[in-house]
């Protein structure tokens, strides 16, 4: 607190990330990073930047990275003038929130979800409304056929990983022309419909994505979102009143290489998908209820212990997942990062121990 | 324009940064760059990043970069808690306007300056004015004596490359003590004196710092400021509203290796003040005047010849300097980025050449 902040900064309640361990030798299933490291095609080209041409900026637009993620796209009909990327999806959508999502009527989002939309609304000053999950924690798109200042919703959302089919998105756009919708598809190539292919029937449809997850790529911070020429103009024009030069040379090289690399992309998210599968079925067998997940984690509840206990006990153990306090419905879920089947069977380990334990 | 645009958006005049051409073999003098690479130690660490961590996210904090900058000036007394980092101090800046310069009265700076800071006032609806330099283009003291929300200036300044000498900066912070003053040091390691030893003296000072000119980082995206806690955490809670992830692990790795090399560092710095010091001798020989710099290039004007048409008649012969149409006072004004000694030579003589034909 002091004199000499800016009136928001006062207000501002800020995003609380996953925690980032310091320590070796955890199991680290808490903020959805993946298993497998990047693609080998990607180490290649990222150690080909460590050269002297890093004395000079890097291209202010992108436009070769750009151009690689329409061509990855472009089944879907997707052309360069209609991507723009940011350092890590979480600007892209800081920057989609301040240049499209601010208007006199609120913004709609579910009131179960990524826990960074209220913040952005702070950092704004963009009145928001939450819509509540159904009682599946699905979301109802008829709830969000009112008058709005945008929709926002992650699919699969978080942390519940629960998708929603693309007949409802297209439901939704059918009904909700005036606003922007923004489906937020930073899992989606964990096993959920992609709404890219409705990008070029619905001018208000913005979707995004991530290289943090799919493409093991967190350590590099590299996001995109993908819209009408329109949109993507909006968006220019506060990135380049924020920052010319989001993207450092590392970070384009990298994801190039990595939107190149399909075969790569599709064997390791084939892999997470299989190992969610039989933990899931593990967690089962251990009396946990798992919500339906097209992601690269699960949110999981036991029928007879505390979601807080379970994630203390696990850390204990040495094994991270994520659990979150509010809302109060989804207090005794634990949000797990699908590992590598190694790390679902310590993780399956340690929950057989605690549950025999303090059962 | 489009009715999906937030009502900010329609007013944006983004900023333009000096052109990064996709051409080969140019001389190129336009964006302050550093003619010499980042340390072989920096490349080192680099290549070291390029690796399977990638697929974990950064330190949202970046603690241990923030504990080498700090060391790194630690003869100034320093600590890691009066040090922000981000995307590029153009990042932090943005932050910073955003934080702590957003206020009922009007941030002041100079009327010939950074030409982002109006962008930045612009994006997040800062009121300002502009105060003008004197007819030697230098910063008076005394006209910054005013009720103001801020201020902001590059020291030296840009794109004159004029030093303001600490004394004059001690005297407005002791004049100024109710608002926050920012001294943009981008250009600082150049030959001009730091603000940094006022610090622990004035709580309202915030020095900023960049990786792009005297580190030779440019491709990397690396800048910081530093200042009291009270305006660090200020800035914390902004970024932890904006992005929890802003610094890469290239960015981080590449970041702390450039400041511990403190050796290569002073010897390129020297270098390009020797180069800059024999440009302008070579300058002044072919007729034209130069302003004292303490920056990485120089402000020169020719006593015949115009700004735009020397421009110009240099980029035909590949060699490219920057140009401001705008304000009128420095239209005449050529800004020429130091570069190796080689450099110089080929742009003396094509200064040479042109200005033999065309007077």
């Amino acid at each position: 607190m002091s004199q000499f902040w800016s009136d928001i900064v006062h207000k501002l309640t800020p995003y609380t990330p996953g925690e980032q361990p310091k320590l070796a030798n955890l199991v680290k299933l808490n903020t959805n990073e993946n298993p497998y490291g990047p693609s080998p095609k990607v180490i290649t080209a990222l150690k080909a930047e460590a050269a002297d041409t890093l004395r000079l900026y890097p291209d202010p637009n992108s436009d070769m990275l750009k151009s690689v993620i329409a061509k990855t796209h472009s089944a879907y009909g997707i052309h360069s003038n209609q991507v723009f990327v940011g350092n890590g999806s979480d600007e892209v959508l800081a920057h989609v929130f301040q240049a499209l999502l601010k208007h006199d009527l609120p913004l709609l989002f579910p009131d179960i979800s990524y826990s960074f939309y209220p913040v952005y609304c702070g950092l704004y000053d963009i009145e928001f409304q939450t819509v509540a999950l159904n009682s599946q924690f699905e979301i109802q798109i008829d709830d969000y056929v009112v008058p709005n200042g945008g929709i926002i919703f992650p699919n699969p959302n978080a942390p519940t990983g629960v998708p929603l089919p693309l007949v409802d998105i297209e439901r939704l756009l059918k009904a909700n022309t005036q606003s922007v919708v923004v489906i937020d598809e930073a899992y989606v190539d964990f096993g959920t419909e992609s709404a890219l292919g409705l990008i070029n029937t619905y001018p208000n449809l913005l979707v995004s994505h991530t290289l943090s997850k799919a493409r093991s790529l967190a350590g590099l911070r590299v996001g995109y979102t993908i819209g009408h020429p329109d949109l993507i103009e909006a968006l220019m024009r506060v990135k380049d009143s924020f920052n010319s030069y989001p993207i450092d040379r590392f970070a384009s090289a990298g994801a190039i290489a990595a939107m190149q690399d399909i075969d790569y992309f599709y064997e390791t998210c084939n892999k997470v998908i299989a190992t969610r599968e039989l933990l899931v079925r593990d967690l089962i067998d251990l009396g946990f209820s798992a919500l339906p997940s097209g992601a690269n984690f699960i949110f999981a509840k036991h029928s007879k212990q505390k979601g807080e206990v379970l994630t203390a006990q696990l850390r204990k153990q040495g094994i991270i997942v994520r659990h979150f306090k509010k809302p109060e419905r989804i207090s005794d879920y634990l949000r797990i990062t699908i590992g590598t089947n190694e790390e679902s069977a310590l993780l399956v380990d340690a929950l057989h121990r605690i549950l025999i334990k303090s059962i």
